[in-house]
């Protein structure tokens, strides 16, 4: 029996099913998803969540013209299938595949792109003053998770929303856990109460009814909050965010629905989100509205699948698992420890010896391995929410105050807090340490997730120490050097497996900014190259150095260890008696490490020609695996020894087989 | 008659003087701020409206103990004068002086250094947090602006508070002109009844009262607000926001008190901030409070200074004025305009002939000059109050339906909205402009404020357009240009007067990424020296050149105009021929614009030696004027030609006079 996914071929033909055809359409769209992410993994969770909001959204609204903007965007698998994209569906976060995320160069349907969390609301209503301005009638709606409301940028948003538009509908896609569950009854009646076009008449009729209740305490309190309870505020009630310590999430309340009407728009909510009538009706009701709406609605993540449902964590992005159970295919025996997994027992360890460490995260524990602290020493473990700012406020305030503060902050997000790195931890020579997690490359999230520009936008800033180690080993050395500094630290290290070695019991005390001599040249050889990996470039760097060495170059490798401040006599000692000197960074070119060895260079007079090896100044895609992308953009021993040999003097004149 | 301010040398004399000495003394600090303020200018009206605020907080607390966090920090003058800085005084914002904001490194009574809004929770937080932690029992005292609550930091730390600690004192300081003032009365008998220690019986009567309440539509309404009242919800309708569209400052409603009851707080206000008593007894009753409190008063810009009530905006951070009639002392004869006044009167132009450009602004219409388009095309003009991310996200937004926003913020700021820049305007390739004012020093202001980053944190950026005027006519022809571009754009120039050159009729369409070429080698003669002076390093290298040339250099010119694109043709041209390649920027030489050029010259082999001048890498401090600090960090005519000197092979060979 073919299936209506099938027959799904624009969104206009969600508009031309039943209720129940639709039904059964969101069905069909939870085995496709179950089936399909189980190969390659993705954002498997909150898709199975959203299925019927994604369906409703298409059967109310019409894009391309209306425009819908998902916060963060990694729920828009579904929208994707019901937009012309469902035949290379099978190829998502894979090379050349379809993006994990929103993108405007992919299709027409997607009006923003996105990967970050919190930007949704500012663009929409950046739309829909747009669209007031054009005095077109395009319907503008920002889809965003309750954790949005811990981003700083969202409220930003809300404070200007009521002044500048009176169409705007906002869905808040509330899957929280910690929400107590009992309370759909009453939400779902209030809703109807207030969602009705006439809802005047009946918030009088309502005072009527209220005026009847009893005199007394009780009563007066009931009638208190009945009266609550028809502007909506029965959430205060019903909806309290959980502050019991003990199982904080760290995203902290974002205040009931009063919020939202305090800051000017109509509040409805909240209810049932896997409810398709009732989600349909709410939409419809929120198009007419004359003020910005925000429509409250509760979903369960990984709906459908019970794996999924027990392991909602697990499940948020996932890899490749069996579709059946949900088991997680096995990793290649003997598969190296993720650099989060060791920076995450480090840490632990570290913290167990000094009472003054902390660890902070910005709703990233799982993802950096901040999550072993949590577990180990509960108390010593923050996690702000997706507030990339306050964590690093918050870390100098601690700071200032004699701790010594980890964060755990992915390189992309900590983009966001660049300003607090500038004016709160190095202008105020705080000893802050920032393990940014995801330095290079995030393959199959893409450009949004790149960490690619953290060497660049932190070199230039004053009193600040930059390390990136060779290997997990040396993660663990430079985390408890930077326990031992008086100035900002900053450790850039990528996602995934380290190199295999074994973790020393006790990590060494590094000196700061000197480099590691991994290989000299020998005497009287020529031409002599050295190489510079800094970080994760050393297979790279090894890969070369082995094969010009069986052309008789003359090779040293030296592990830069920091990116500043740079071991200046190092690098001036082999640059000037070096033929080439090559530099390799996982981060772009422009501005980088590399960089900073030309400024070196160009200061002391050294004028040895230099290979800078990175990424190229363009946004780099998403691609299955890393590799896919360095053999694409050209880092690899192949493109290394040619650019090295391009620029080798005595190379070009033919003396290199005659000295081999 | 001698002062009681002359005998405060430390905060804790202020505890001994009775209250009627205590208002003496605020009359004399009002006498001082004035007096001295005059002279060099500063944040006079922000620190007349907090000097009742600033005694009693160092009445009721003990700083270096206790903690007092001011946001922003330019209204510190006040707590300057009480803790040990008024023989000082006089030097504040002038070379070698007292900084105009909060600084560790003044004075032990500043626990936190700040100059960008919206950090005070977040560090308070931390230090709160450690508090705990340690087992002692400082306070720890927020004082926030209400624009502070514009900012989304600032709800990212009240979504943190209440679930951290249960000690924490913010002070709303509340001068907004926009809030009704007739509400003092009725919030202060509020007041009373909810700062009174025994707040809890009071509600308990209070019930009692309103149950006496007559049944009826209006008492029924009068019951309920009563209620809300009880529970400091008369803000609600007394300070609502002003939603009036004809008067919006663009900082939209920060909501009532709700929302600071919603996240946890108890809210204490408003109360009048003048009333020295009342806020003492109020702070003492905050100090006894079981959990994180919210104290907001009321206080009035500019109190105690005639012309400062009547220009408020003006006398926010003012210039020297006569003391007496507050009259600005007026500018030398012929003083070209400010780049911010050709900012503000070219978009106004560019506006009127383009329907698609529109202004945003986050809380700067006079810094930027934006204010210009306020007043003459108000439809065009956004204020997003002090909110740097939604700012460009907003743009963001407006950019994919057709509009061309034009950014207006000063380039330190622009460091809040970093990722907003890479993943949301470069990432989706939208044609946003950014006029980033005060790029390069913000003398008298300091570290806080200068601009000295922004080449480094954008030039890594891929698909961006970047430029830097030599003069303002050239400002107008880059802002034209930029309308015509489908990249991002950003122009970065200073803060300040201009070169004094006219304005063309009609702005010149600049090619993009090709430099301006002022003035080239005369044929045949050594050595060759290029100089390449981005933006306002005109004037530095002009100097250089004459002198240069009168001693027998053959000197080229050129105006280098983007910083990316750089003009590889151009620079690879002059740099393959000259004898030194002088580079000049008002930026960090770390990743700057001559970091650039050394990477294009590296990739092309071109060893020619290169003189880079700009900024060190450290914090550039304070001073009375650009000069001051020009001249300690060598930033010179005679610096420069001593660098030129010094690496000019034939000059060093003695081959200059020769061939002179």
């Amino acid at each position: 029996m073919s299936r209506y996914l099938d027959m799904v071929d624009h969104p206009s033909h969600v508009k031309k099913l039943t209720i129940p055809q639709l039904q059964q359409l969101a069905e069909e769209i939870r085995q496709e998803l179950i089936t399909q992410l189980s190969r390659q993994g993705g954002h498997l969770g909150p898709n199975l969540g959203v299925v019927e909001l994604s369906i409703a959204l298409h059967y109310v609204f019409s894009t391309p013209k209306d425009k819908f903007l998902w916060d963060v965007s990694h729920q828009t698998y579904v929208h994707k299938l019901l937009t012309g994209r469902k035949a290379r569906f099978s190829t998502i976060r894979t090379t050349n595949g379809l993006v994990g995320f929103s993108s405007r160069f992919e299709s027409e349907h997607d009006c923003y792109g996105a990967g970050h969390a919190g930007t949704a609301l500012s663009a929409a209503l950046g739309m829909a003053v747009s669209r007031d301005r054009l005095g077109t009638d395009e319907n503008i709606v920002a889809v965003i998770g309750d954790a949005a409301l811990t981003n700083g940028i969202s409220f930003e948003a809300l404070n200007n929303i009521a002044q500048s538009t009176r169409r705007f509908i906002v869905i808040l896609n509330d899957n929280e856990w910690s929400i107590a569950k009992n309370v759909g009854a009453i939400a779902a009646y209030l809703n109807k109460l207030i969602t009705h076009p006439s809802y005047n008449r009946l918030e009088k009729e309502f005072e009527r009814f209220v005026r009847r209740f009893p005199v007394g305490d009780i009563a007066l309190k009931l009638r208190h909050k009945a009266e609550e309870a028809l502007k909506g505020v029965v959430t205060q009630v019903t909806l309290q965010p959980n502050q019991d310590p003990a199982i904080s999430d760290g995203r902290g309340g974002y205040g009931s629905s009063l919020i939202f009407e305090e800051m000017g728009l109509r509040y409805l909510g909240p209810i049932d989100g896997h409810d398709l009538p009732l989600l349909i009706s709410s939409l419809q009701h929120a198009l007419q509205a004359d003020q910005p709406v925000v429509l409250h609605i509760m979903t369960t993540k990984g709906k459908g699948f019970e794996a999924a449902l027990k392991q909602p964590e697990r499940f948020h992005g996932t890899g490749p698992y069996d579709a059946k159970t949900g088991i997680a295919l096995p990793s290649p025996a003997g598969a190296p420890p993720n650099y989060q997994d060791v920076f995450g027992s480090a840490l632990v360890k570290l913290c167990q010896r000094d009472n003054t460490l902390v660890g902070i995260t910005a709703a990233m524990p799982s993802g950096t391995g901040l999550k072993a602290l949590e577990k180990a020493l509960p108390s010593r473990f923050f996690d702000v929410g997706i507030a990339e700012e306050h964590a690093v406020l918050f870390a100098a305030g601690m700071a200032t105050m004699g701790f010594r503060p980890v964060c755990a902050i992915y390189s992309t997000f900590l983009q966001r807090a660049y300003d607090c790195i500038i004016h709160d931890v190095a202008l105020q020579k705080l000893p802050v340490i920032f393990c940014m997690d995801r330095a290079g490359l995030s393959a199959s999230d893409g450009p949004t997730h790149h960490g690619l520009f953290d060497i660049s936008f932190l070199r230039s800033v004053p009193d600040i120490i930059g390390m990136a180690p060779k290997d997990e080993d040396e993660l663990v050395d430079m985390m408890y050097t930077a326990t031992r500094q008086s100035l900002p630290v900053f450790i850039r290290y990528p996602r995934g497996a380290g190199e295999g070695v074994s973790i020393k019991d006790q990590p060494a005390l590094l000196e700061i900014g000197k480099a590691e001599v991994l290989k000299n040249w020998v005497p009287e050889r020529e031409p002599r190259v050295v190489l510079f990996p800094l970080g994760n470039m050393q297979a790279l760097a090894r890969g070369a150095a082995r094969q010009l060495e069986a052309e008789g170059y003359n090779i040293a490798l030296v592990n830069p260890r920091f990116f500043k401040p740079l071991d200046q006599e190092c690098l001036l000692f082999f640059g000037r008696a070096a033929d080439v000197v090559v530099t390799l960074e996982d981060h772009v070119l422009m501005g980088g490490f590399g960089s900073g060895v030309l400024e070196l260079y160009s200061e002391h007079g050294v004028a040895t020609p230099v290979v800078r090896i990175g990424w190229p100044d363009q946004f780099v895609e998403h691609a299955s695996c890393v590799e896919d992308l360095r053999h694409k953009y050209h880092l690899t021993v192949e493109h290394a020894i040619a650019q090295i040999k391009a620029l080798c003097p005595l190379c070009q004149s033919g003396l290199v087989r005659a000295s081999a």
